[in-house]
């Protein structure tokens, strides 16, 4: 039998006790071995539940049983975890944990300890919620270099988008409607200004390409500014608007990362990607594109996730998961590159005639697709391909009373 | 050093020796060890290539030479495919294969024989070629009961119904450009019959729920039979049709598995998958549907699925991976399901007329959606649903000169 603690009954703690609790055969069989939860740790009381004597509030029982050779962290946030996961891994516990902003801010450290310790430091969850990405990527594709990852990685934003490209709905009740089903929190900043998105793609970047990617080197802008105007107008392009975090090596040995709203074609697989669901597009150079989907988020999907890293760390107490990334830098990420690309406009003035008679005279031998809205007083167009600073002085000369642009993966 | 043999030098087999050959670093840095290609077999020969000295015609060399400590199978085949990996695993060289035949066939016999052998028989590339799919399947969903599988597991197939539906080119036209691609094979049977997606099936369902499926009890259909028309009329309702493999647990123990064309909404993220690539969705009690997408053959992307599973055997040269399924019975699959389901169906007569009022008189208040066509004297619609004997039955009442079916995933 194997003694494991969780520490947190949240959403996703409760998952995680409920399935070892609910289903040991299932873990059972998986493991040749029992799982036994011995302790949950929250400050919160739970009088009522049929595993309540469980609980405990203190964290130094856990850290103090030989007993415990697995500890879940499912509470969330960069402190108090990062001292508990850390005293875990010192002394002799494998960690599992689903805490994106910890693996995101700390990951190298803590995977480092946890090599010296030889105990396993596994964070499925953190990536993806039940989506299996982390392992894959570290197994599967060993035998190819990653060269590029692109991901949709946040459900709430996937969610309030698509309500707004498929029902036409604005952003506030878009948000209002997804704070309702409980997809978006209280206060959804996290979510909506890409911060959550802006950890995982830290991650899946420090696993890819092997080192730590903090999040205050990644530009991150969220969907808060994406109107229904943009939305709809991106649709006559044959287009969708998606939150996308994106991770791409240099020749430089540098890597590109960033998370933005982005262009995307409706001919794209990631644009199928609807509701509160997640995709990560990974590029191996062998493989071409491989996509891993599902519920980014929730309580069951992520627990399971939890769960199976769980029954990983109890089928190789004795071996280490090569799992394994080294400390980031200053210089290692280019915020964005110097690159060609097509990016999506909308320029209104209220001189509409001078406003066409620019954009003829500026655009007119670009061979693009535009519309002109003469109701609207404005042209929405896609670049052809250009470096973004040639683009921004096109844009200047446009003499438009509005203008607003939206990067695009076309 | 691990020396390893491979058995076969065709597609495949020389993708895998390309990237053992000529990425040794990224080997060795995954492997913690580099691996050495000793042998490879093949009947043909290869005297212009950088490593000639390496081909070796007679099996036995392999088989009787200690220092290989594992086998890439990447023949293709049952015979000799069989023996020789059987002889292999007997000998304690872990084998690692990409031949679905000879999983499908043989998979519960080779896994039985490596376990007693202590070494590993792997497989990733037999399903959805560079697609991690099995083994993310086996460990990350290790938490979850897997219900449900379905997938679009041929990639020629999916080419040429991707080629009717998007240019509207007929059934043959697709397939010469398929052939002429490098997609489908001068007899393309295999593919365009279902064989393929079967073998395919058979394997996720043996791994997912535990029992080796013989390809026999699949009922398989291929694509031959779907017409332009058919595609169109599926257009209408706001549908594409794709060739789905689909595995089910059924509450009684067994499952149900089938190989057919099979219309799918254009909401559903299947509809989604273009071209040659292949998708596999599975759905978890916990997780929901996750999917996994990607090219599903070529030459790089299977090699470098097979490259991954060596280099896995590799760094678990006295660990065994968990990977088994049991021997399967003659009554454990159930051809199709007495559940209610909803059938696509095209009815057309001379005496348009009397279809009409037929229809009217026998479907006219299931409230359904319809097209009459009067120009081509017939009627499109999908049934509500109902068990398939009772849709049969009032389709035989229509009364059409012409009528056929086509079952759906709606």
């Amino acid at each position: 039998m194997i003694n494991v603690a969780i520490m947190g009954h949240g959403v996703v703690g409760s998952g995680v006790a409920e399935i070892l609790i609910n289903h040991p055969k299932r873990i059972e069989k998986g493991v040749k071995n029992p799982i036994n939860v011995k302790y949950i740790l929250d400050l919160r009381d739970f009088d009522n539940l049929s595993y309540s004597d469980k609980f405990i509030k203190d964290f130094n029982i856990i850290l103090n049983d030989p007993e415990v050779k697995i500890v879940a962290e499912v509470m969330g946030g960069l402190n108090p975890a990062y001292d508990f996961v850390k005293a875990c891994l010192l002394s002799g516990k494998s960690v599992v944990t689903s805490n994106k902003e910890l693996v995101a801010a700390k990951g190298a450290e803590l995977i480092d300890i946890a090599k010296q310790n030889n105990v396993n430091f596994l964070f499925e969850a953190s990536v993806g919620g039940g989506i299996p990405v982390l392992r894959p990527m570290v197994q599967c594709l060993a035998a190819n270099e990653i060269t590029e990852i692109s991901g949709i990685l946040n459900g709430t934003t996937n969610y309030i988008l698509n309500k707004m490209i498929v029902d036409n709905m604005d952003f506030d009740s878009a948000l209002k409607l997804a704070q309702e089903k409980g997809y978006a929190e209280k206060n959804p900043a996290a979510d909506i200004e890409g911060h959550d998105a802006c950890r995982k793609i830290c991650i899946l970047a420090a696993l890819a390409f092997g080192k730590h990617v903090y999040p205050s080197q990644v530009k991150t802008e969220g969907i808060t500014q994406i109107s229904l105007d943009d939305v709809e107008a991106a649709d006559s392009f044959g287009c969708v608007i998606k939150l996308i975090g994106h991770a791409e090596k240099l020749d430089n040995g540098k890597i590109t990362a960033w998370v933005r709203p982005t262009l995307i074609s409706r001919d794209s697989i990631l644009s199928g990607v609807n509701g509160v669901f997640n995709a990560i597009l990974v590029t191996g150079d062998h493989t071409g594109d491989v996509m891993f989907y599902g519920k980014g988020a929730g309580k069951e999907a992520t627990a399971s996730a939890v769960v199976a890293d769980m029954m990983d760390c109890a089928k190789h107490l004795q071996a280490r998961k090569y799992l394994y990334w080294e400390d980031g830098n200053e210089n290692y990420v280019e915020q964005y590159l110097n690159e060609k690309c097509k990016i999506f406009v909308r320029a209104s003035c209220d001189d509409y005639e001078k406003l066409c008679a620019n954009f003829e005279s500026i655009f007119g031998n670009d061979n693009l697709c535009y519309i002109k809205n003469k109701f609207r007083k404005e042209i929405s167009f896609i670049t052809n391909a250009d470096y973004e600073n040639v683009i921004n002085e096109k844009l200047e000369k446009l003499g438009a009373g509005q203008i607003k642009t939206i990067h695009t993966m076309l």
